[in-house]
């Protein structure tokens, strides 16, 4: 399979290089590719930037000043070339709740939920398919393309509508209706891959190099990490820079949690906060190849995916390697809970804070009270939990965690039995 | 029936008293009720407010230093006795997309389009819980209840779930499945009514009577207007108090539409904004009480309600009188659209602005387009169209609008074949 070149019009200032994740090559980003040339698909760059140029741009008293509520309050920190001009969705700056009621039944002293179901198409994904755009459209982009178990397609969808660009989506299968129809409404020409995810990306990739669409794949398009570190720098700000002691993310590809850790360490190189935070890596059982990554030798190997969060269901995790490392170097780690223990935290999340989240997202909240049972947390900790994706997504799951409504005559005598 | 005394502890100083619009009696806020003692349910209550006394501590200037993102920015303006502690959950302050692609599309100057998807249970209706909420814990209520066909509810549940009240909530049967679920998800304990929202809607007032629940429906408690004005007040604040010429609102009940008339009448009163925007008033083919009324002697009629719009299908409106009232203030009127219409208005949007509306939020652009064909639209004209609830809350119906994937083998041959 070969890398296809992809070469912007303008090279952002702000960024040094980009560089392999497996050899460390380096890449000026005017001759941008997708991975590195040496190392093939697997080669992942990363974004380095010019902290100093930055630093001398952005300064805290300049974001205090900025009445941009959306993640371009934080462009100087993103890898565009144009500052000014953005695209029209309204993406990020999502509320952290500092969820009261929750953390007493947890028995917590400072427990906050970062809610990104609240984002244009109701999930975090948003945040790197803003930026993704913006990539596409330096290049003069028309037509773009991208595979994803949903969340991901749904928002590359939606980000293309708002601007007029054709999108060509790969599925697999099984992904949620919701998703599906969020596609099929923004109009995506979708490909529903009668395989699994895995085999929906290859096959995306494939049809990237021989249409010559602009591809948005998770780990593979360098720029989608820079876009859901926002997250990260929201945080950090709806914190006064206060540090969380741990931060628990959703893992699948494992792209997010390296995006968290890229948004931290970015604000600690600027000098905004002295310490990073732990990240606990939240699995579910049924696809926990990171978790078994990190307790091991650090090797990815590919698991049989099952559970119904379908947002973290992956075989083999396309960000494994820069995740496993991000997740080390936070002194963090892995924990991995049951489908079970992921539906019952989907109801225990909305019935004290109000966010109703999908079962992926709500695999967070799951995870810290398996840590708390196990006596692994200190009450005392500043803990965030990354909510995802907005449980609309996945109204057929949610359902499995609740009861029925009581069926009734329009009688009074009807309510008073039901309530008796 | 009798009409059940609710007892506020304090009195917001920023109200006169409240007004029937039938009778005109008015009544303390100190010995606030849900309608008329004289005319009973039918004689809903208006908030009159002392514009001098708002004057006085609300200025625009305020409001540009205001730093708080969400309908509180507006507490002045808003019934509530403590300007300062709020709920939880972020409401409001929801995008106001300057829909360019759609606009040239339709040939006109100036559209925008307000996303009310985008709050926190997805439905402008979280303007009206938040407020009620409020009201119901200034009464010190740990009970709450509520009829709907779906966003009321869902938004009630959420909001109550938020602060740890128990809810009760009086569906029709038919209600969409998403919407069953946040109710259930958060907790409430609720009734699925074997008859029409009008049945639920009575079945619930008896409720509150027989068990003393604090009353979240729509044009019986007096304060949801007041909530939902805000979509008003910040549509003038976001276009920076320019005026628009007319505002489409999806109509049912009739409740949003004054909620929007009244927050364009108090920045008049307060020398905001010197003119008032036409409304018009968007109504399903299958569901017109309001449109009939207004187009003869202004009496409303019930009809056979039939449309696929659940949030807009009300055979009685319960506001009728008080929108028709404010329709005509407004020098506004009404369109039909059929279901049909409303299904291709939910992919158009979506398609040229990223924004996914569920069906009786996509009203509005059916009936702007209807009335482009029908040549009764000014290209000069600065049009809003209100997107009232997320397309994620009824797929069912998003996919009657669209076609289906293309079910391919994971082979680029297939793909190929599948675009050919």
């Amino acid at each position: 399979m070969t890398t296809p070149h992809i070469s912007p019009t303008h090279s952002p200032r702000n960024v040094r290089h980009l560089k392999c994740v497996l050899c460390g090559r380096e890449f000026s980003p005017t001759e941008t590719l997708y991975t590195c040339l040496a190392c093939g698909p697997a080669g992942i760059l990363e974004v380095i930037y010019d902290y100093p140029y930055i630093a001398q741009r952005f300064t805290k008293e300049m974001l205090a000043k900025n009445a941009e509520r959306s993640l371009w309050r934080y462009a100087p920190l993103l890898p565009i070339s144009d500052t000014e001009r953005f695209p029209p969705l309204q993406v990020g700056w999502t509320p952290l709740y500092p969820v009261q009621r929750l953390r007493r039944q947890l028995g917590l002293e400072e427990l906050y939920v970062k809610d990104d179901g609240r984002n244009p198409t109701a999930s975090l994904k948003d945040r790197a398919s803003a930026v993704g755009i913006v990539k596409a459209l330096e290049l003069g982009a028309k037509e773009v393309t991208g595979a994803s178990t949903g969340n991901a397609a749904s928002s590359w969808a939606g980000a293309s509508a708002s601007l007029g660009l054709k999108s060509y989506i790969f599925v697999p299968e099984k992904a949620p209706k919701a998703k599906i129809a969020q596609l099929l409404v923004y109009g995506a020409k979708v490909f529903a891959v009668r395989g699994t995810y895995d085999q929906a990306f290859d096959l995306c990739i494939e049809a990237t190099e021989r249409f010559g669409w602009y591809n948005r794949n998770t780990a593979y398009n360098p720029y989608l990490v820079e876009g859901k570190k926002t997250v990260a720098l929201e945080i950090c700000e709806q914190l006064h820079w206060e540090v969380p002691d741990k931060v628990f993310v959703p893992v699948g590809d494992g792209c997010i949690i390296s995006g968290v850790w890229k948004g931290f360490y970015d604000l600690q190189q600027l000098g905004f906060i002295n310490r990073l935070p732990q990240l606990v890596a939240c699995q579910a059982e049924g696809s926990q190849a990171i978790k078994l990554a990190l307790e091991s030798d650090g090797t990815i190997r590919p698991v049989e995916a099952n559970t119904l969060a379908d947002s973290i269901s992956v075989s083999l995790p396309r960000n494994g390697v820069m995740a496993v490392r991000d997740v080390r170097r936070s002194a963090g780690f892995a924990v991995s809970v049951t489908d079970e223990e992921i539906l019952a935290a989907i109801t225990t999340l909305a019935r004290s804070t109000g966010v109703f989240a999908e079962p992926a997202a709500a695999a967070s909240l799951a995870a810290l009270q398996k840590l708390l049972a196990q006596g692994r947390i200190d009450p005392k900790e500043r803990i965030v939990l990354l909510a995802t994706g907005n449980g609309l997504k996945d109204i057929e799951s949610a359902l499995k965690a609740v009861g029925s409504p009581m069926s009734i005559e329009p009688r009074l005598d009807d309510v008073e039995k039901a309530l008796s």
